[in-house]
């Protein structure tokens, strides 16, 4: 058995084991094509199964209609905070964004950049981005509502959507498969894959038809929505390993943990596992956002001081705990849970919490 | 031993196998990490360590001084299409593009796209790409003069690169890394690392400082040169395992291969043997290109008719040696014969088609 830590990364991050097995198991031949999957074409039969199985599972699971689109786009979220003013704010549209940390920040950034007309509809700045906006009012004939659905660095996540008839457009990077939607409410979903699903470096990107409407024609073909939904993602080699190891995570979402009701559960009892840790320290252990708002994939939390924190990071590292300093934003501690950590990971993990409040209080 | 096929594939392609055993071998556990490369973060030293050695890699193999910056760039040379003229002509500047077949003709298309202002320089597509033009005149005062060093679907290769003070910005996707450059004559070489170096979805960028001053500020983050230099191609999460496989092929060429002088003899010792079958075949197997502008990476050959070159394809690959059909535009038998293809793989080829020459002709 080779040697494994509980991953506490916030992404690239924890894959299944069983996926990073068959990875391994199959790298120098896959399927018996005598060549490696990094070195298969990509308009050979064996990936274009690949391609075709991941959107239908994507499709699956998610429970799409053929309204819905599945693409795979180079270069990660960050170019998507360009790719979605660039694609649907042309000429009199608008848009509104909700500021609930730092990749909003970001996509606002990139809106801006491109002069676009785009309104920050609300904001949770004034709180050091520790709670998600509720009661705020929606600027009308919006061309989409951007929101941040869970915000990796300062341990919030929407759990009520806004309630709007305007599409929302949402990164979903950091909690993107890890519960069912109410699709019906987003134009657009992206996610850089390196958290839930998969190697860093591949954007998966699910678009409502109508959205498509509002691309113009002259945008650069790499930029523009149309061209990967044309070319179903193969306008230029794709990352076919980043789309290989897409289709094995959602195999494995939907055949051994049964899909997302079954994930969101097992991640809401991860999350509830260690945020009564915290709750029943008697404040050893401070929790960072507030209650409502907490994220069930990065939970956040503070020590006494930042030598304790430094002192809980590196002990925890040593008992085969990783990847659990804060964001250099927000200090503290974080423990990034997403699809794949074992729920044995966070058993150990609050263990460890445990025993370390007891040693030092 | 694992099944192997000779690969001949255009690219996505074939890799070195001791790089790809090593990968299989390290994939769940890296560097004892307990955690797969796929899983540790790009903030972290190991992966650090893999950015730091793969770009100083490039700069030894190239005789890179500091004043070339060497970035990763997502999504391949298509995106870079867009992303040479975005970068280098705003306002008053101007480009020549020389049209050496299909993926020029791309280049050309994503300038015009954006409205910039470029000539065609020179052309071969009166003769169907089937040679590198020759006694051209240059524009003055162009920002670069963009080639296409090696044309892939064709089989050409500038042997003898253009007679200019311009900069040159070159398209490498398919023979970067195979020989030395004169790399004082370029300003900025970009290749999609899926053929010479790696898995598909990255690009491998070589810029020259001076070209960095043309970037204007205002692009988005994303599609800015200036964003990877400074952010040392990590203002987003990069292709972690991309990278980590660029870093062990640029280790092979470097260590087992021994430099690029050796690559390239190696190189051409591959594309002469073929050459030299065609050449000698009487008639029966046809090269497509021109003889001095023949590439060393990507031989195509013609036989009497397209049935025969089905059949050499279907029976070729019954022997063990894959993805010999031609690109659809062109047409015919293709070898692609990168770096990490072995001359055995060369000779097993060669004696097939002798083999095959004498049972139909």
């Amino acid at each position: 058995m080779e040697k494994r830590i509980f991953n506490f990364n916030p992404g690239p991050a924890v894959q299944p084991l069983p996926v990073l097995k068959q990875i391994q198991k199959d790298f120098i031949n896959y399927n018996n094509t005598g060549m490696s999957i990094i070195e298969i074409s990509h308009r050979s039969k064996d990936f274009m199964a690949i391609l075709e199985s991941s959107k239908k599972r994507v499709k699956r699971l998610y429970n799409l209609d053929d309204s819905w689109k599945v693409i795979f786009v180079p270069g990660g979220a960050s170019l998507q905070f360009a790719m979605v003013p660039m694609n649907f704010l042309t000429k009199d549209k608008k848009a509104g964004y909700i500021n609930t940390g730092t990749w909003s920040t970001k996509a606002i950034e990139e809106a801006q950049i491109q002069g676009k007309n785009i309104k920050v509809t609300a904001s949770s700045e004034d709180k050091n981005f520790s709670y998600i906006p509720k009661n705020f009012t929606i600027q009308k004939d919006l061309a989409y509502l951007h929101i941040t659905t869970n915000n990796t660095i300062r341990g919030t996540q929407w759990q009520n959507l806004p309630e709007t008839e305007i599409p929302l457009a949402a990164d979903m990077c950091s909690d993107i498969l890890s519960r069912p939607l109410d699709i019906e409410k987003f134009g657009i979903i992206y996610a850089g894959i390196q958290k839930n699903i998969g190697p860093s470096g591949t954007a998966l990107v699910l678009i409502k038809d109508k959205m498509l409407d509002l691309v113009p024609e002259d945008l650069p073909t790499m930029l523009s929505y149309k061209t990967y939904v044309k070319k179903d993602s193969m306008h230029n080699t794709p990352s076919t390993f980043s789309i290989y190891c897409c289709e094995l995570v959602l195999k494995w979402i939907e055949e051994e943990i049964g899909g997302l009701e079954n994930m969101a559960a097992l991640n809401k009892e991860k999350a509830d596992y260690i945020y009564n840790t915290i709750d029943e320290s008697n404040g050893f252990y401070k929790g960072t956002a507030q209650k409502e708002d907490r994220s069930f994939m990065n939970v956040t939390f503070r020590l006494l001081n930042e030598d304790l924190e430094n002192k809980f990071i590196n002990l925890a590292l040593e008992n085969g705990l990783g990847g659990l300093k804060g964001h250099r934003i927000a200090g503290g501690v974080r423990a990034s849970i997403y699809n794949a950590m074992p729920l044995e990971g966070i058993k150990t993990l609050c263990k460890f919490m445990e025993d370390f409040k007891n040693q030092n209080s």
